[in-house]
């Protein structure tokens, strides 16, 4: 099993590039079924030097997963963090998750949630752990817009789950390269994720602001 | 690979049974790592007595996604084709494909969604085959309800794929036994479901709907 990772592990094209062809791999041939010799050649490594950097293939596959959730702790939880308007946070939150799990074929994020199993106990609830900090985010964030009013007579749990759920399925249905970009389905998505949570339409809503400031 | 299935094969209690344990081990272990002999025990059959049944394991495979896409056709399909009004329509396919997924802790939903892999090509496109349908079947009611009006400024792919997933996300959050049963489950996605592409909230529709008629 790989170290813990310490908070500030770089984030190197070479470790991106690692992480996401060997998760390409994973995914095309079942993680189980794919030697590291394969993972190697197709990184045009040896074997040797590929164990040099992953002690085993479940080091590799802990690995992965660690990097898929770094990026979503910095391109998605944080920045998230420092918006004040939980409507406007939880756009961000659906429209920067969607941005990550559409690059390079989502990869990364499809391995993450199939193969947790592969992990040994200790890597799998560490995995856990982060995944409850996102998991949390989006939650309080729905919590915060049902105490200002601005909710569905919703499950809190349900929509927050539902929301994490149609982001993470992106992957199994969108193609680089098709009708849609990357941006343009993750921005359909938000307006989506908005619409089913959120008491009435935004426009709507800055509608009747703009009248009760000007009455 | 199975023979292709009779269109009026039927559901016995023990085809259920044999698919659904299957597809638990498949899912706990990983379909790769599995031996028939692991799936015979936990089905108390002999593995020559399995075999007698599916020829291999990927044929065991095949019948547990099949078993699956048969209840879609019977259970949401075929049921919903016989409503009109393409809202309840839509209403009713979530709910009844959220009832069929938190069944038997969703395991042949969550297996057919990751092992297609394992399958030989001819089988895998059988499987793309049915899903197709399904998927048609969720895209037109949103044309449907698009050409009356009803329906928000949304993508049609994008919110028949996402509704798609926000059902097939369930098995992996939805736990038997918890806060909430799966019947208000499946409702409570529908409530977003439908709020996330509808318009405006069906009470205040039909309130509209109400006025009209008695002017």
């Amino acid at each position: 099993m790989a170290a813990a990772p310490s908070p500030k592990r770089r984030v190197t094209s070479r470790r991106a590039e690692i992480c996401r062809t060997a998760a390409r791999i994973f995914r095309a041939r079942g993680f189980d079924a794919t030697s590291v010799n394969e993972v190697a050649r197709a990184l045009k490594m040896t074997k040797a030097g590929l164990y040099h950097y992953f002690p085993s293939k479940e080091a590799l596959l802990f690995e992965i997963m660690l990097f898929g959730l770094e990026r979503v702790r910095e391109e998605v939880v944080e920045p998230a963090r420092a918006i004040q308007d939980p409507e406007e946070r939880l756009r961000q939150i659906v429209i920067r998750h969607a941005r990550i799990v559409t690059r390079a074929q989502g990869a990364v994020a499809q391995l993450s949630i199939d193969e947790t199993r592969a992990l040994p106990a200790r890597a799998r609830r560490a995995i856990a752990k982060q995944r409850r900090v996102y998991f949390d985010l989006v939650r309080d964030t729905l919590a915060e817009l049902k105490t200002g009013g601005r909710l569905r007579d919703v499950d809190l749990t349900v929509a927050a789950f539902s929301l994490i759920g149609m982001v993470l399925w992106l992957p199994r249905w969108f193609h680089q390269g098709g009708r849609l970009t990357g941006e343009q389905a993750a921005t359909e998505l938000a307006t989506l994720a908005l619409a089913g949570v959120l008491r009435d339409a935004p426009a709507r809503r800055r509608r009747v602001r703009r009248q009760a400031t000007s009455e």
